[in-house]
């Protein structure tokens, strides 16, 4: 049963995120079970993506042009910038509907212990957009972790003197989730940023 | 951000076998990320398993020459033949290092409601093998569930006047689990297999 070929394949799909051993698995077997054009679709597919997308001169996301579609739009507040770590973000930020204002990726979290310090994320395009463009607020929407939060504070120290206006994705329970099933870190966070209603 | 080209690539994935629509994404930024060695390894990969591996003549398992190495194997007991669903089956049974014999891949489990018939499945070949071969006893490992427990007792019914023994995995409390959290039909299963100390 060591075939070190199909082995292989497993491994190389086992690198992808997401994706265990038992998945990597099942995705090799249905990959020689498909036909010949739904395989050959795929890697076309995969293929083209890799060749002719790239990163937003601008805002660091995805796009196929230098400047991306957000970037470039007329109907886009160029006012308020949102503040992500990675590419992927800006598509959950936007599928969510809520968000009409300009992204950042900074491409990670500052983050000692891996070796990175603010000097290799974007953040120094961060401060040229906001002495460049007339920005008035900065929404940091960096993860809620220990990295995240750090960073979203370095980010706010270092504008607070610009007059630009900072703030901070909400962090609170769950929409449709229950007290019960929140961690006592979220739940704490919650009753802080209580609202009047 | 509507970028056909991406999006069409997110689809793809989403494809596969356990991935979402949110790790199609992740899946796809990674793919984006990686160095085009890196890359160009994981095409190779896939491209080279399915060029060159096939299904076993006898069991129907994965091998890279007609006749897979456990048929092949003189260490293997041929009295004992594992019928299983898919050839996937046979790696995880195999890393449960529990099973000395040989299997049959059945290519799928009889399910009217998807039009899949006896006849569908490699159900003949295994008459074949029992009739042409010494073998003592049939092992069923399709899954426990309606289609495979059917599939199962169709199986015994065909053979059980061919003086061959039949016999079924055994269905329980998972190793480590607790009676709390195992479901009332598996508890149910659990407490009639129930055997004397």
């Amino acid at each position: 049963m060591a075939n070190s070929q199909f082995e292989k394949m497993v491994s190389s799909l086992s690198s992808l995120p997401g994706v265990g051993k038992k998945s990597a698995y099942r995705i090799a077997f249905h990959l020689l079970r498909i036909e010949d054009r739904q395989f050959g679709q795929l890697i076309a597919s995969l293929q083209d993506t890799r060749d002719n997308l790239d990163f937003c001169q601008i805002c660091g996301g995805l796009t196929e042009h230098p400047v991306c579609d957000i970037c470039n739009s007329e109907k886009r507040d160029r006012g308020l910038i949102c503040v992500v770590e990675q590419p992927e973000d800006i598509f959950f930020i936007e599928n969510s509907g809520a968000f009409n204002g300009t992204f950042h990726v900074l491409n990670g979290v500052i983050s000692p212990l891996d070796g990175i310090g603010p000097e290799q994320l974007r953040i120094k395009e961060l401060i040229q957009r906001i002495d460049d463009d007339a920005v008035l607020e900065i929404l940091l929407a960096t993860n809620p972790t220990l990295e995240g939060d750090a960073t979203a504070s370095y980010i706010h120290n270092l504008i607070r003197d610009k007059g630009v206006r900072t703030t901070r994705i909400a962090h609170g329970i769950t929409v449709g989730g229950t007290l019960e099933y929140a961690d006592q870190y979220t739940l704490g966070k919650a009753i802080k940023a209580r609202l009047t209603l």
